[in-house]
């Protein structure tokens, strides 16, 4: 993980400032090729580059499988630099409009949130697993996922993003200034170590759940979505329509169930109702 | 401000769950055409849309002040849609390149940091404002923002943004589930009101400080930028190189200072050094 210094004047109230050396986390472009054709440009904390592109690729939808990426290659090779060449097989049809409208879609009952998740699901199906997962393990999971977490800690300028199995068990923890760089790192993790489907797994994030958060996580076949924050309401929406569970509020003792409640269950517990 | 109410399921550490309502905050897509061109979809809350589209357009260098615009119609008129046609006067030389490959360049050395702020800065130029604020002024403006929130306070999904005067008058304060939407509305108010440039004023964001947030400020000629949370690095120096007094982890009684700190002043204090 990428860090930097910087002196700054420290200010207290009723007091003069102090100079002192302070850690921010690292931001810089990165540019994403596909078979070298510019595909995207993002703000990103260097690190995991690799896991970022393979991310992006899959939950844009120009990927399906780790089959179909041949080689990831920094341009130029000799140095560190932040322009990554992805080459696919041979056989994998390339949809570069798809990654212009990305994946809103302006339908003909007009723009709005149930268009737009009709628009994803023609390109990820919804999901059906049948996963349980038990409330104290769900209550567990930020404190795991702060343990794995080092600059974040120090700067309080990174989103994390973490994959659990249904025990609570961490697979991966990645981190960023953006949000979705860090979700796109631990699904390209997934896909480049041949861990994909995550069907029965859990992502935890930080912040908020966005729409975008829930989108990716359906590319990966993500059943049970938690974020530390507020979901949005299309994200609610979008959880409900793609038999994603979304936990939100999850901090301290509680948290909150948006959808599909019935993978959180109490061992000897009452059966919960359908969303 | 658009609100939806859920039902949700509350589980609280060793008893049940408990159904009650919860209040979130709205996220729709916004689709923002140029004479009937699209030019960007967002996913932003509900409001003040028409700001939203202005702010975006002058940060992405596309008009330069209030003249540009002859008009902005939701379409269809008739309804209300997420659809917004932003009619230019025919003077405006559009360059619609400039909107695919946003302020991101690839220059000849490479993609980086550096590359990109003198990028930006072929658009914007830096900043050598004058201004003097007191560093009680700077403590005050996150409670002064937060009185002017509204579902922030009730959802916890929110970002905000709000510009002040130097004297710590509060101009215009939004919301949004998207940061940068919510700098967009603030500065895309400043346009159509008039007000711009900001040339004594200072933005405040809820959240952390990005490239981004900087590069929207300087858009709108802002010199002061203050984050609740931690900055980038990126941030920093694209601040430093474009005469930006930043300011991070304004909270409690404290706050840093990581670039021209000249116009942070107390009065009769000793005079602080260039950066």
């Amino acid at each position: 993980m990428k860090r930097e210094l910087k002196q700054v004047w420290r200010w207290k109230r009723g007091s003069h400032p102090v100079r002192l050396d302070d850690e921010l986390a690292a931001e810089e472009p990165l540019e994403i090729r596909v078979d070298t054709r510019p595909v995207s440009v993002t703000m990103r904390t260097p690190g995991h580059d690799e896991e970022l592109a393979a991310g992006f690729l899959l939950s844009e939808g120009l990927i399906r499988d780790r089959e179909n990426i041949l080689q990831i290659k920094r341009y130029p090779q000799n140095r560190e630099d932040n322009v990554l060449n992805v080459f696919l097989a041979p056989d994998v049809k390339l949809d570069f409009a798809q990654l212009t409208r990305h994946v809103f879609a302006s339908s003909s009952c007009g723009l709005c949130g149930k268009a737009t998740i009709a628009a994803v699901h023609q390109q990820f199906r919804p999901l059906r697993a049948r996963l349980r997962i038990a409330p104290e393990t769900v209550l567990a999971l930020p404190d795991r996922m702060r343990l794995s977490q080092t600059t974040f800690e120090r700067t309080g300028g990174l989103h994390a993003a973490a994959i659990f199995d249904s025990k609570g068990t961490l697979v991966v923890s990645r981190e960023d200034v953006g949000r979705h760089n860090a979700v796109d790192k631990v699904i390209g993790y997934g896909l480049l170590q041949n861990r994909l489907p995550f069907a029965k797994h859990i992502l935890v994030v930080s912040g908020r759940a966005s729409f975008e958060i829930l989108q990716k996580a359906l590319a990966a076949r993500i059943s049970v979505v938690c974020a530390v924050s507020a979901p949005s309401s299309l994200a609610v929406e979008f959880a409900r329509d793609s038999g994603q569970t979304l936990v939100g509020f999850l901090r301290g003792e509680t948290f909150n169930v948006y959808s599909w409640p019935q993978r959180i269950w109490k061992s000897g517990d009452h059966k919960l109702g359908k969303t």
